[in-house]
């Protein structure tokens, strides 16, 4: 890593964010835990294992259609630990405030978290507020830190994704970067875009109970569904095949993408993931998360090639087939 | 609460932050583990009973004498789940850094990060980082959260406090709050002021092996030791009685204090901590104390008198006594 300074792509999740982590992270906090990079780490505590995962919000604007950051910072959470296969539990909430951040914004927020919270059933039970001075701060970031129980048999991590693993993908992609990007740009759309922000616990217990063989399951947020995969395909050394006309792409997101010049495969997600299981356990997959109202269009777009070379490849809508890299410097800062 | 934005003083610990919390927060996340309102949270998982504990810290400027605000995170949230009776194990670590933020001290914050894991005896297992534009925050902000096992059999909380009982404290107070001070103000003291963050779950422990009946025990940090025997006078509804004359107070902190016009008993420590335990125990405990480094100079300041009338009461120096108030106002901003 050559950047002398921290550059916004850093906290893209592309490949400024991967080399950070990758470089500078883990070495020096390395740990058998830490190293497999997943959504959440695993612990076992000796009487139980459970799942453990943070994240901080600083999603500008903090209102959009579909959300604000308080949803978000509950969804987030609960759906990293769901995608450890654990069962999202407890909360904590970490609130740094600007001095000055009006406090009708500041109730909406903790109303919305309190309502998401009681939608995902989860409890909040610790927290922390701080305040900087005007100007130190943009509004207000939240940092919500959750517990789960796994009481799933298997290990779900990208370590075990196999050759021959059916992809799975639970809807259309690139809405609530669209709808934070539409938000921020003032488009002035008939029908604005609404954020897909929700929690995916109770799709994820759902899939769990039908097969007992899930691989790994990964919430499509900052990079996009582009972006995870090429981070799975390199994390797994697996090549991974997916096909363009089995994603589905809402029309206007579509449309806000060409006119803003984005593409929504690399468009940030907030309630859309993907499942691998054995391909004889898809079909049952499917039924289950089609039978959720989060996974009724989920389908399959796609499988693992073989071992051996950790790229992810689209058959393309126009007929060819190209490489898809992890993207590259900045995307859209603050998303979530 | 008046006030239609919010103010530095709502972070500082003192009355603004406790009725932020306890008239907004609570009435909204209400269940019964919050309710407690401790340094952390003590949750029964069905298998195992855990500690949980998060800080954001925001402290400015980012190096002082003694400590970064990379250690301090790490400590922080050690000695808020030790303070919960538990054993620290995991951590989480979220960085929010500002576009443009040097590299070379990120590096030098996280290297600080990883030895103070060392020195506690903890892992960072999971973690997060959000980039903000330049403007958009003051440097970098580190929330952390963590995990705990809690072993010990009897409750640790406020709840436990009863008449009789006597207050240790392990050290002098505002090492920390005067060390950050003088750096801010360029006080060019001839030797500095060192912050006196420490991990405190080594001398928990010993604590904790001195005495099966440990009713509570908080560290002193924002509100300082002042602050917060006030707000623990409040939440049990005990009087508390406390002797000047028996709190340790450095000589350059007291004069640094009377420079800027700051009362040490209300500036923030991060090593410092009162346990609260029946009087025919405190001898023993005292003991186990100082046998540890960062307990050496613990003694008795004080005893909680009856139940009925929750207000602290401090003999002074001077040799009168005087009710302290949870303190209003601002406080010294960013301190942790």
């Amino acid at each position: 890593m050559k950047a002398e300074s921290i550059l916004l792509g850093h906290g893209g999740g592309g490949l400024l964010s991967h080399e950070l982590v990758a470089r500078k992270f883990l070495p020096l906090f390395k740990n058998s835990i830490l190293e497999r990079l997943e959504d959440g780490a695993v612990l076992d505590t000796g009487e139980s294992r459970l799942c453990f995962s943070t994240d901080s919000f600083v999603v500008n604007p903090y209102f959009f259609p579909g959300g604000d950051i308080g949803s978000l910072a509950v969804h987030g959470t609960v759906n990293d630990l769901s995608m450890c296969g654990g069962t999202p539990l407890f909360l904590s909430a970490a609130f740094i405030l600007e001095e000055g951040f009006p406090m009708a914004d500041l109730d909406r927020i903790i109303q919305s978290m309190a309502q998401a919270c009681r939608r995902a059933d989860v409890q909040i039970v610790t927290g922390d507020t701080k305040v900087v001075h005007h100007g130190a701060a943009d509004g207000l970031f939240i940092n919500t830190t959750g517990i789960g129980v796994v009481r799933y048999d298997r290990a779900i991590s990208v370590a075990c994704i196999q050759a021959g693993d059916a992809i799975i993908l639970n809807g259309s992609i690139g809405d609530h970067g669209a709808a934070i990007l539409t938000q921020r740009e003032e488009l002035g759309l008939d029908a604005p875009i609404m954020s897909d922000s929700v929690p995916l616990n109770g799709l994820v217990a759902r899939i769990l109970e039908a097969s007992p063989d899930i691989h790994a399951m990964r919430d499509a947020t900052r990079g996009g569904l582009g972006g995870i995969l090429a981070e799975i395909a390199d994390q797994s050394g697996c090549e991974i095949l997916i096909d363009e006309k089995s994603i589905p792409v809402q029309e206007k997101v579509r449309g806000v993408c060409e006119i803003l010049g984005f593409d929504p495969l690399f468009l940030a997600n907030e309630g859309k993931m993907v499942v691998f299981c054995p391909y004889v356990d898809s079909q049952r997959v499917l039924q289950a998360m089609n039978g959720h109202p989060y996974g009724k269009d989920a389908r399959i777009i796609g499988q693992v090639e073989k071992k051996g070379k950790g790229r992810l490849v689209m058959n393309t809508l126009a007929g060819g087939s190209r490489v898809i890299d992890m993207p590259a410097g900045e995307l859209v800062p603050r998303i979530c």
